[in-house]
């Protein structure tokens, strides 16, 4: 175990331990404490209040899973917004879809994007294309703001601790509900079921009170807490699993898939039971 | 990060670390070196040569899906054989199914029995039935003895380091078809598409060119490496893709659930490619 090691403690007696080669940045911001660190295994990664928010190596799963299951669910979705994110990867995915005309970024903490452009160009430099409008500001205000507006809005946010914690409110999913156009969908991450199992439960049943759709889907994140990541929809109109044939375009992806995106619905049991 | 912490390096350069209440067992076998602890996170937990092996808190992961999906693909198993799985969880899992009639685990390391059986006894527990027979032997030389004997095997072997070296190779995965009937099946435990690409590619090239259906299915299991875990099934003539509605039988699971049973084969599209 020799040289620098980083470990998130993801529960009080259990962890993610990473060889880290070197620090590339680190900065308490007006919102949390970015660090910015090269690891041996993972590359490039991006940490958030000593949270691990994304890898070079694995981002691509929770990014695809963001944004390809509501976009493939909506018909034409056409006016997309990130709350968080700043990092870019989920605007990455979404610039895939040809149908998409405007996607905004409301990231509240501008150093995410500096430091995520510096050091994980890859991930970030779909910020700068032209269908792309990123705005430094409150995600839960621009939402208050909001009405009618958007086809599909993606909660990209921390945990629910620090700047992310009206993210998890009702309120917060009622004003994304106003935000939205009458056929709008929404998701958020949901952290996971082996340790927050209330707040999986919470949600879902804040969600459903509100919206006529509602579904918990999962993704396989190896550097998140537990490794089994839940993503809450909520949808107004559009069933996200009973989306055409058609609808469907080829799309380059190293995680999701058409037969993936049904596949992540049906829940391991203990899971199933969070929404019931 | 105070008290004492056990770290599993699953790389050279990342692991999981989790705090340990206190060791209850150590010793060198005539095999590998056995642990076993009481972690405060994952309960009484299972170490060999320095890997996790099983937990109580998520043990029922991987002994289900071991079990109950080669077991509803056949239409009638009645004699099953468990290689390795000493700890008794997976034979558990194949006692739900009243087809069975006899269980034989042939496991080679006569302690790894033993001292489940006196800390992890709800996993272990299942092996006083009188279904099952427990041998303790070598797996690959049973199975070189075995003809036309089993309906379904599992292979639950440690990774290919140590005693489970054999149980990685063509010859014994020709042998196992030798020891099945003409529509037998079996699975195997094939670690990690993450960090052991290669190994998975290998196995399904190996057993794809002795059975006429090769599948590849996942299940998550937050305390191996990565946590996303591959299972590669050979059969001789049952699809695990298409199997009947009459099949399915309730059983009491954590995990598992029909539904589950067909999404755990739509891969991400990095690990498909693993089987093309």
């Amino acid at each position: 175990m020799g040289g620098t090691w980083f470990t998130e403690k993801q529960t009080d007696n259990y962890g993610i331990t990473m060889k880290i080669n070197r620090t590339l940045h680190t900065e308490q911001t007006d919102f949390q404490k970015l660090e910015m660190v090269e690891t041996a295994e993972w590359g490039n990664m991006l940490i958030l209040d000593g949270m691990v928010m994304t890898t070079k190596k694995d981002e691509f799963v929770y990014h695809e899973m963001v944004a390809h299951v509501p976009l493939f669910t909506h018909p034409n979705p056409k006016k997309v917004l990130v709350v968080g994110g700043g990092d870019g990867g989920v605007i990455r995915e979404v610039l895939k879809h040809p149908s998409v005309e405007k996607a905004v970024l409301v990231e509240i903490d501008g150093k995410v994007i500096e430091y995520s452009k510096k050091y994980l160009p890859s991930i970030a430099g779909a910020l700068d294309d032209a269908r792309v409008d990123v705005q430094v500001d409150d995600g839960f205000m621009h939402i208050a703001k909001s009405e009618n507006e958007y086809d599909v809005i993606m909660v990209d946010s921390t945990e629910p601790v620090g700047p992310a914690v009206n993210l998890f409110t009702k309120g917060f999913y009622a004003g994304i509900s106003k935000a939205l156009k009458d056929d709008g969908i929404f998701v958020a991450q949901t952290d996971n079921p082996w340790f927050k199992a209330e707040l999986i439960q919470t949600v879902f049943k804040d969600v459903s009170e509100i919206f006529p759709i509602t579904r918990l889907y999962t993704a396989h994140i190896p550097t998140y807490p537990s490794g089994l990541w839940t993503f809450t929809i909520g949808s107004k109109k559009h069933d996200p699993l009973a989306i055409s044939e058609e609808r469907f375009h080829e799309i380059d992806t190293k995680y999701y898939t058409k037969e993936l995106h049904n596949a992540a619905f049906a829940l391991p049991k203990f899971v199933a039971d969070l929404t019931k």
